[in-house]
């Protein structure tokens, strides 16, 4: 291990995370300047997270000036999967320090604990969006920013490193990301890693700037378009409003939030091919056929079931009667909230009946695109898993004849094939570990096995709600500090594709050899 | 396809099942000849099975007779495929003929559905052991001789199955027969078919009399004793009383039981080994110290758990705080009962606390070992599957360091690591649609999703018991008979190996090419 070279890094890390502290910083002051007394103790703790992590950042970055540059495959791994780790631990202090400075008893918010902060920070980090506290609204306005801002920085990491770093570790992404741009372009993104990572955030910074320009003149206000930009493109699902988008009671906003979930959950890579004209290879993409077919179908599936029933959105109104557009309009903005992983909600799901929630359930393991800010396994594990099944039945009977399992051009091979069945496996084996873990960490309350069951399930999957007491309209805050301890390191587990923090846990790993 | 040869098989399949139909029939006639009046029906309904049976079974193979002897593996599949399903449709009629003979109302028993006495076949051809019946004691004794009977026909039919025709047909058994027999005797059990088939009907014989004897010393009648060992070697679960082994209250039956369930769950070519006088290859087989280490994990887990708190048994005692004794007599009970899939119950579980119950769950998955009539997923296959997860996790960060996964000194190459975590994900799938399925055709009625999961495991896995309402004080009978059919499919594919009779969904199946 080059452990100076984490150590620079993760300094760096700290470094950049203080900066983006210290831009909410600059805004929190403004609006203190502005007059907004709510703003002092934010901006206090900002401050102090800031001067902390400036400190501490460059502290290890200076420990670790002196390492070579190139690191080898392990350095790599240990990096990502301890940067998720870091990174949160840094911004869940302003959550911390502002219910200090502001003298917030603990029944007031959960922010008291330091535990329920980084529950917080982590699951903004990982674009899950699970959130511990019972009342949103109460937060002062450049927190909301800061908690939004996670989600656009954890969602802009992941991107990169799925299509940039991930491959070179040979972890999912690389075989994924090869696989999924088939047709005329083998080249697919830009080889080279720092013109790929710029590319990229050049897309997802342009995507950023329409869906603010867009929500801003559907009818929000300049800082709920952003805030809401954030957890949409990042696949989040933080909002500002107690009652989620439901609040602004707007099919327009309702409308351009589905637009922009799908178009985050879709592969970045594809943007990049329309960018360069190549409109055909995006057009004949099988992972975008897939993906929005599967959104099709739990749509229509979902917006079959809840129609003529009774419906209660999450801003608690009533719809006695769902007709047609009432169940299209909250039916797919469920689904799509559900299956991309945002978890943006404006009706209650868990109110449903057995098999529209069923199906978002199983939506909630599919996810995006490989190489969106999307989690879930992804679409492409699930049309690899598809044909590896089909063909495996095929060898029962015709055990000579090998017909090569393919997605688009690319033959898929067998270490690929086994790859693919043990992410399954292992995602259901870590559901039930996480269920397991959250029953007896909350027996002494007693809790029921649907919720332990969906708490597992939403935070592997960075999806946010789940069903029952972590429902569309519930929150994580109940939960005790072990549970949440549990949930976080689902959401990182979840996050890295799995194997990038299971590692950790390998003793061989840690040996020289 | 060769249609003829299919036919003259299954005429001869029918003629066997006709010819132990009668087995009984001359039992109930002695019965009846003793002052039995209650046999009358009964007999009534066993002869004309056995006429009918008879007629068709000599009928289809004299069509068939003409055929050509070889068989492609094609028609092989198909003929096991469908056996199940022949032998089960004679095999209800018994059930259904004596409610007519004996004129009895739709309100007192199940068997006046064929459906549910289709069931009650299927149930026991594949050793499952789930029962509509409410009031099982109801039943004539021949009856109940039957139901045990066509435990142990099944349990004798897949244990020769998988050892001696699977092999042949590359379905599973092959792959896994090979790998658990390591050591120094590559041979095996005889590998030719006729012979290995006569040494495990003799081994499951002398097992048979054996029990029977055991059973008859501790206490039980000659005629229970014989229902019962049936019942369990074959892992099946079907009791002539309504609490089950409880009902007799006597240590001594629960401690016979459990040793011979679990000798049951055993891969019979161990026992051959035995009587080879290879000691040394049964005591160093892997999947043999797994079998019972999972027993004893499970065991300890269980009996640690119920511990001191209420215990009911299935013949309705409440032992108010469990002791030491009471634990393990109860605990070991269930484990043993649960995980050979034998489903014999001495204590409703389904009382226990969330962790134990869950343990019991998992264990259902776990099922015997290969070449065992015990069903479940197999101990090899969960081996296999935890050497393929290590092995992919120390990939992630030596990707070039290839370290062969092992059974004992039998290598795994990549296409068997492929089929065995495909089938985990295959079992996942059904377990799933097959909850779905249970919920869509109860709807009317609402039934919870712990019944449907549990019932949809527990016939999948071929246990008998589940959780909820079919936990085990429970039976099948309230299903609707859509969900009965449904559950019927689940068992047969339980039974063999899901791809035997899954390919007969698959449409390139039935075509020549």
């Amino acid at each position: 291990m080059k452990t100076l070279v984490i150590i620079r890094n993760l300094g760096l890390l700290l470094l950049v995370t203080s900066a983006s502290i210290l831009l909410v910083a600059a805004w929190s002051c403004i609006q203190w300047l502005l007059g907004d007394p709510s703003e002092k103790a934010a901006l206090q703790a900002l401050i102090m997270t800031v001067a902390g992590g400036g400190l501490v950042g460059m502290g290890l970055w200076l420990v670790g000036k002196r390492a070579r540059h190139t690191v080898g495959r392990r350095d790599a791994i240990l990096l990502v999967a301890t940067s998720w780790f870091v990174a949160a631990a840094l911004s869940a202090f302003p959550y911390r320090l502002w219910t200090a400075f502001a003298d917030i008893a603990p029944t007031d918010c959960a922010f008291t604990n330091y535990v329920d902060c980084y529950f917080e920070a982590m699951s903004g980090l990982t674009t899950t969006g699970a959130t511990v506290l019972t009342n949103i609204e109460a937060l002062p306005r450049s927190l909301h920013l800061w908690r939004s801002l996670t989600h656009w920085l954890g969602g802009l990491g992941i991107v990169v490193l799925f299509v940039a770093v991930l491959p070179m570790l040979g972890v999912g992404g690389k075989r994924l990301f090869r696989v999924e741009s088939p047709g005329p372009t083998p080249e697919g993104v830009t080889p080279r890693i720092q013109e790929t990572a710029r590319v990229l955030w050049l897309i997802y910074l342009s995507l950023t700037v329409i869906e603010i320009l867009v929500l801003r003149i559907v009818g929000l206000t300049w800082f709920d378009s952003v805030c809401h930009t954030f957890a949409t493109l990042a696949t989040g699902g933080f909002s500002t409003l107690n009652s989620s988008v439901a609040g602004y009671q707007s099919v327009a906003v309702d409308t351009v939030i589905i637009i922009f979930m799908v178009a985050a959950g879709v592969n970045f890579g594809l943007y990049f091919q329309i960018i360069k004209g190549r409109w055909r290879s995006v057009a004949g993409d099988r992972e975008l056929r897939c993906y929005l077919g599967f959104l099709a179908i739990g749509s229509a599936l979902v917006v079959f079931s809840i129609l003529n029933r009774e419906l209660v959105t999450t801003d608690g109104t009533t719809i006695a009667n769902a007709d047609l557009g009432d169940a299209v309009r909250y039916g797919v903005f469920q689904v799509v909230g559900v299956q991309t992983t945002t978890g943006f909600c404006t009706a209650d799901f868990d109110l449903w009946p057995f098999l529209p929630k069923f199906a978002m359930l199983l939506l909630m393991f599919v996810g995006g695109s490989a190489g969106s800010t999307g989690g879930g396994i992804k679409v492409i594990r699930f049309m690899m898993a598809f044909k590896i099944l089909w063909a495996e039945l095929e060898r029962v009977f015709h055990p000579n004849v090998v017909r090569p399992v393919k997605i688009g051009n690319a033959v898929i091979d067998t270490e690929m094939k086994l790859a693919t069945m043990v992410y399954f496996v292992g995602i259901a084996v870590l559901t039930l570990l996480g269920m397991v873990a959250l029953m007896l960490f909350e027996s002494g309350k007693g809790i029921d096995s649907i919720t332990a069951l969906t708490a597992s399930i939403a935070t592997l999957n960075n999806i946010g709600p789940g069903l029952a007491r972590v429902g569309a309209t519930c929150n994580f805050g109940w939960f005790t500090s072990s549970s949440k301890c549990v949930m976080i390191l689902l959401m990182a587990l979840g996050r890295l594709e799995v194997m990038t923090i299971a590692v950790l846990f390998f003793p061989r790993f840690w040996r020289g050899d």
